[in-house]
């Protein structure tokens, strides 16, 4: 018997400025579902996460129902006004080119430009971000209040990109553990220029796998940089039966970095050891919860969750994508989210994850109540209404360590917080009064 | 793999006229527990249905606790008042006659008469349906208004009937489909002149058999025409069996005629295939449901339901027996029912039937979602904000096509009418990203 | 197949009387965990129940985590003032001495006195009730009003007490039935002169042990009377596996001699044959519950259902331990429980083991209804409107008379008291309608 609980070093708070430094590095970075922006990305990574694995799959390879597309780079993109002058430059804002826009130079009228423009009158000050990655296409997005002003003309479109055979790049970072049960920490990095909605899940990611290297942990830690919907699907038809074996939880981080909101995204089954363990952490640590169903999922959960991987990944999220004006835009910049905000959203991954180390289903080793007067656990004098109350949680935990119930679960039942039920556990296995039961055999482990 | 999705094929609606004068066809006909009322009304509906069979139990056949009792036919029966009128007359009303009367030709005092009397003092202008089928006993029912004319006197009561052994006859027909699993459709043919009950029942089952037999379908189809109580017990002894193996669903066809009510009354177990599918169909369809329990059951459920048999039978109503005025009279005539009655009714037992035809358990056939805008069902332009809204439910029936809820299931967990992803169900089928899972084995058919 | 059934013999009400001078008898004795009050409470609840066995459990004897103490005998204890007066004293009133005081005899001031001292300000005419089993201390409890006036001095303390090997004492009572299957009555014997905790637990434990002699009954039944909690234990100690084999439930009888409450204490796992039985007596027969959750347990059901343990034991009560303003006092007297309080606990009591005793799971023998109307139990005239309504509870039992649910849960489904049901099961038995399934087989006894 291995002693498996994590003592609770909640090292938590004080990196949110850290956090927002590394974002605001990354945040020019232009990145898209493949090309250098994601090379560069992770390649800062690398300075503070060395172990961080960078994989190239070719363009062409299979992934289940998908194939990896060719790879994209943009050297430079513009639109010349009648004047000659560059109304709108990717040189600007990496938001301005539709996503895997093919090349293109050519000379078209404002009319027939219209087509390839995009803008949101709800928000005329935005540059939407548009995407365009399996049909060819090119095209341009900018603030509709400057698109009302293009005057009647020829205009130039010049795209000089490439689109061809190359690779699919994503991060992958594995901390092994005293067990190779493992928890799985994915994000995404194929979003350009912005910051809730991307680089605020990166830099939590990367901040959880400062700490999940910090000291030789119960589980093995899997952390997945990829970029989203083909890149989880390249990374699953890669990894997929070894996942399925051995992923006990797993947490899709992304928009954690605003103030405005805690968001809470279950996974597919909804009752999972993920589900449990993220409500039970923000139901005793956090306020005004928004309670997703996983019918409004939109990042990797996807993937992750689907009928055929089944895994239990859930997103513990600040403002949710799609669901905040900034969304998917050019407001959706620095400004948006904050050091507080990054750290706020770490600290409760950085609970899920202790409590997760510290969760056992345990079993009392012996019959009835063991005599806690005699350890100085319960005062030897018993008047009732004298001073001197006796404190309840100790015997409330031992009354459900039936090997039945894990600790979080315990801890449901009692209706505390589970962090306080943890050194009681530590205490009492000490004291052999309890003993871990192993998940799946039912025996000490 | 057979593609076993019936193709929703609601031919729905206008059949209501054509039951209504088969109703109207059925009424005058003396039926009773056993008898020639019984034969004649079946030798109506084979005009229709010349595959179903009339079976003859002889008298005396043992049913588990039953045994078939003597036959029983009347020839005439009339009540003759002191001056010589007859006052009650069978051939008037066949309610006149209290069921399964002995013969008798008696002169008797009014005083005497009286015990042999039956009226409603609430309802005084109906004759109550009364029967007396295992105690020898005769009598008269009538108009309360009636009876309180009658003069001091001496009465002659005739019943010139015939109780001796002979057969108990049903109907049976059994629609062979491309599996042996069955359907149950069952109603009873033992009631004389009432049309909610019991001649809506009838004609909406010969109905849903003119459905079942148009083309071949997925299930087996099982209709009986019995007498209520002995006949559906004689029938289990018979087939107890075979039902048990291949019953999935099976409806108790029972006052649908009128328009003032839409009932629901569950089967013993209450979350049977039946259960779920006509709730669904209920929900998706119906306003103003009136759910009853189990403990409000009155037809052949009872048995159909009973502990050593437990079939999973349902009944959706109009009206249901026991609940409305007219019930058990000669109120309950042809005005009370309607073609627009038997039309609903009849529309959503069809919806029922359909529903169950395409009603699987479906497995996704490869990891993760495959890619949809290669297929056209996703758009290949991804912009927030913009035109052009994907439509969710196909993804949505994806996620849960993991073989564990069947389509209604997953149509109940979506909140969405289940008819809506019978067409999703068959492109994904066509496309081969779905196969159907076996209900009993967990393995694709 | 033995008929074991009990008839509902409830010989309710009218031992109140009896039971209330046998716990005047036993008031004046000074229980502690050990010693000779004990064996004196004992010795005269054997002149009633004469096979009840005194059990003696040597000092050092070793019961899981816990040890035998030595044994607490006093001779006399009593406080003298400065001028020589007894200002408290054993022999006036035995909660006047904490329990398990060591030998004292020592003149010390007023203020070193105080150390010594237990009074209640809250209650200040209450001794209240004190002890210190495992460490050792002497002490003094009295009236918080008596001890404000005593006046600065020397005072001498003596304690006149034996704390040396000896044994532990319990009593049991094992009254064998026609199955080995017992029903665990257990109630404790360690409290001096209180009434409603302890006393009155004591003699309706006593009383419940004369009704299961009186003649032989379908389950064993198991009394035990044991110091709480270390007896409790050293018992289990002794008879662990046993009883795990073969209680199918108990019942903690304590502070059942009030009248101003009803109050239950569930089970560890809440939804044992105990709490299902007793919680339909108390919907059925009691009023105004208090419902209390096993988080507040506090007597020995903390060992009967420890995790270890986990044996099926409920409380039902009067006003609980540690609710009620005279708990642990001198104010807890004969004056606070009542006959009637009594009996109407034992009454509660009763009539759950005389439900466990008719409590079986049923199943018909038949399928289909039977034909009731042969047996004179259905109307042979259906007359709807008419007089002679049939009675819907046979059928409805007969209904759920599958082998699934036991008598207590088909009552619970149709919403009946139980004991309208146990007649109708008799009646249906001796048809031979239905039979008793065994709990464990699933097969007919």
């Amino acid at each position: 018997v291995s002693l498996e609980t994590a003592s609770t070093d909640l090292e938590l708070g004080g990196a949110g400025e850290e956090m927002y430094r590394l974002a605001e590095r990354l945040f020019p970075l232009g990145r898209s579902l493949t090309g250098d922006g994601v090379r560069a990305t992770l390649r800062i990574l690398q300075e503070r996460l060395p172990a961080l694995e960078m994989v190239e799959v070719p363009t062409g390879t299979r992934a289940f129902d998908w194939v990896v597309p060719d790879e994209w780079n943009v050297r430079e993109a513009y639109l010349l006004a009648p004047d000659g002058t560059r109304v709108v430059d990717y040189a600007d804002h990496n938001l301005h080119l539709v996503g895997y826009s093919v090349p293109v130079d050519e000379e078209l009228s404002l009319e027939d430009l219209q087509a390839h423009l995009f803008s949101r009158p709800d928000l005329p000050d935005a540059v939407p971000y548009v995407t365009s990655y399996y049909a060819p296409f090119w095209g341009f997005c900018l603030a509709h209040r400057q698109r009302l002003g293009l005057v009647v003309g020829r205009y130039r479109a010049v795209v000089d990109s490439t689109l061809k055979p190359g690779f699919l790049t994503y991060g992958e970072l594995v901390v092994p553990g005293r067990t190779p049960q493992e928890i799985l920490i994915s994000t995404y990095v194929c979003h350009p220029s912005m910051a809730n909605n991307e680089l605020s899940g990166i830099v939590v990611a990367a901040h959880l796998a400062g700490w999940a290297l910090r000291e030789t942990r119960r589980f093995t830690y899997r952390f997945v940089f990829v970029p989203e919907t083909v890149g989880a699907i390249v990374y699953l038809s890669q990894h997929l039966e070894h996942m399925q074996r051995h992923t006990v939880a797993g947490f899709q981080v992304t928009c954690v970095g605003d103030e405005r909101a805690m968001s809470f995204l279950p996974s597919r089954r909804g009752d999972t050891l993920a589900d449990r363990c993220a409500l039970h952490v923000l139901l005793n640590h956090a306020t005004d919860v928004r309670h997703y169903s996983f019918f409004d999922r939109g990042s990797d959960e996807r993937q992750w969750c689907s009928p055929g991987v089944d895994l239990p990944v859930v997103s513990i999220m600040r403002s949710k994508y799609g669901t905040y004006p900034e969304y998917h835009t050019s407001l959706d910049d620095m400004s948006l989210i904050s050091p507080a905000g990054l750290d706020g959203s770490a600290q409760l991954y950085l609970r899920c994850l202790q409590l997760l180390e510290a969760n056992h289903r345990y079993r009392a080793t012996m019959p009835c109540e063991p005599q806690l007067s005699k350890r100085g656990l319960y005062p030897s004098l018993s008047f009732h209404g004298g001073e001197g109350k006796r404190d309840h949680l100790l015997l409330d935990f031992l009354t459900y360590c039936d090997g039945e119930r894990d600790l979080i679960g315990v801890a449901d039942h009692i209706g505390v917080d589970a962090e306080r039920l943890v050194p009681i556990a530590e205490g009492l296995l000490e004291q052999g009064l309890i003993s871990p039961v192993d998940r799946e055999s039912g025996e000490g482990l």
